[in-house]
C-alpha cells in the first residue's frame, strides 16, 4: 500500500493527524503496513508488542487465556475500530495480557509499536487519544465483566428476549430498549448496551424496528 | 488546611507539578479541601464527580455494586495513593459506576472534579498523568478478575499456602516468590502479584523473610 493510501485512512480515524508535523504523519505512515489476516489467524499473543492495528474490513476478537487454554472474550473489533491493547509498548501502563484472532479474513493496516511511540512521545495530543482509547476499551470491558459475572444481565436479558419471542410467536420483539428495561426493572441505559453486546456476538440484530433473534441456541445457553 | 501545606503535598505526588504554571499550581490549591472521613463512610457513589482523592492516612476500598447491593472489592488505596476513578468528569472515558468508601477514618485531600478538569485541559501534562494513572489501575483491576475469576489462582495459591503451614507448623512460610512459583508450576510474577493483592486484603503479610499468614479464615474460605 502507497503513503498516500494510509495517509488518507489515517485523517479519517486519527483526531491528532491535522495537529501533528508533516515529519510525523510520512515517518507514521511509513512504519505502517497492509496485512491481511485469515479467518482464525493468531494476530497478537499476550506480551509482545503486535503495534496498533487499524482494522479496515472483516472482524477481530479480543480475548483472555487461562493456562489451560480456555478463553474469554473482551470485546470484538470491526471496520474503522483500532486495537491498543496490543501495542504494550506503546502503553507501559497495561500490564496484563490480551490475544487478538482474526474471526473473519480482515484487511488491517498496522503501525509498528515503536514508531507509535516515537512519535506520541513527541505529540501530547497521540499520547493522550492512545490512553483515552484504552480507557474507553476497559470501561467496557469492567461493564461486561461487572453485567456477565455479577448481576446476570446477560441470562436476564436471553431470559426475557425468549420469553417474549415465545409468547408473541415471532423472532422479531417490537419493543425499545425502554420498554425491555422496564419490564426486567433495569435501566434504559443497561439495557441497551447488553443488547449492543448481543449485537457484536451475533446473537441479535438491533434495528428501528426492534429486537430480532439471529442465534437462539446462544440465547438458550446464556438463559440457562 | 492552608494553601502551603497542599502545595507541599502535591508537589510529592503529581509528577506534573513542576511543569504547570504558578497560576494553575494555585488554582488546585484553591479548589483542594482537606477531609476526614469516619470508618464506613460512603465517600464516592456511583456516577457523580466526587473529584480527585489523595489519601494521607487511613485507607479507602473501591468498590462495584449490583442492583442486590453485593459488591466486590476493585483495590484499596492507602497512604500516597490518588483515586481518578471517582472524578469521572475529568475522564469522560470511564463509562462504567464504582463505588467508594473509607475502611478505616482517612484523612484526604480532595481536588473538585470540575477544577482538576479545567487544569488539566490547559495542561497535556496533567490529562496524560490522570489516564495513566487509570489505565495502571485498570490493569491492576483486570489482571485480579482475571486470575481469580478464570484462572483459579487465588484459590491456588490459598491451598498452597495452608497446606505448607500445616506441613511445617508454623504460620511464617519461608520460601520466596520464585520457591513458591516452581512448587505451584506457575510464573514468579503471578504469585508476586497475588501475594501483593493477598497482602492488601490483610490475608497475609509479605516481608523478606517470607510469607506470614494473618487471616487463617479467609484463607480457608478462598481454598474452599
Amino acid at each position: 500500500m502507497e503513503k498516500k493510501a494510509f495517509e488518507s485512512i489515517y485523517q479519517e480515524i486519527f483526531p491528532f493527524w491535522k495537529e501533528i508535523s508533516e515529519k510525523d504523519r510520512d515517518y507514521i505512515c511509513q512504519n505502517s503496513h497492509a496485512v491481511t489476516y485469515s479467518k482464525g489467524e493468531t494476530i497478537h499473543d499476550g506480551n509482545e508488542c503486535s503495534g496498533v492495528i487499524l482494522v479496515r474490513s472483516g472482524s477481530l476478537r479480543l480475548f483472555m487465556m487461562s493456562d489451560e487454554g480456555k478463553d474469554i472474550t473482551l470485546y470484538r473489533l470491526h471496520k474503522g475500530d483500532l486495537c491498543m491493547l496490543s501495542a504494550s509498548c506503546v502503553l507501559e501502563a497495561i500490564t496484563f495480557e490480551v490475544f487478538v484472532d482474526a474471526e473473519e479474513d480482515s484487511e488491517c493496516c498496522v503501525v509498528s509499536g515503536p514508531a507509535f511511540a516515537a512519535v506520541s512521545e513527541r505529540n501530547p495530543s497521540i499520547r493522550i487519544f492512545a490512553l483515552e482509547t484504552a480507557v474507553g476499551r476497559f470501561s467496557d470491558v469492567m461493564w461486561v465483566m461487572q453485567q456477565i459475572l455479577f448481576m446476570s444481565m446477560d441470562k436476564r436479558l436471553a431470559i426475557f428476549l425468549l420469553d417474549e419471542s415465545s409468547r408473541i410467536g415471532t423472532d422479531t420483539i417490537a419493543l425499545t430498549h425502554g420498554q425491555i428495561a422496564r419490564y426486567m426493572g433495569s435501566a434504559r441505559e443497561v439495557v441497551s448496551r447488553m443488547l449492543k453486546y448481543f449485537s457484536n456476538e451475533g446473537i441479535v440484530e438491533v434495528s428501528r424496528g426492534g429486537i430480532k433473534i439471529l442465534d437462539k441456541k446462544r440465547l438458550r445457553t446464556l438463559a440457562c
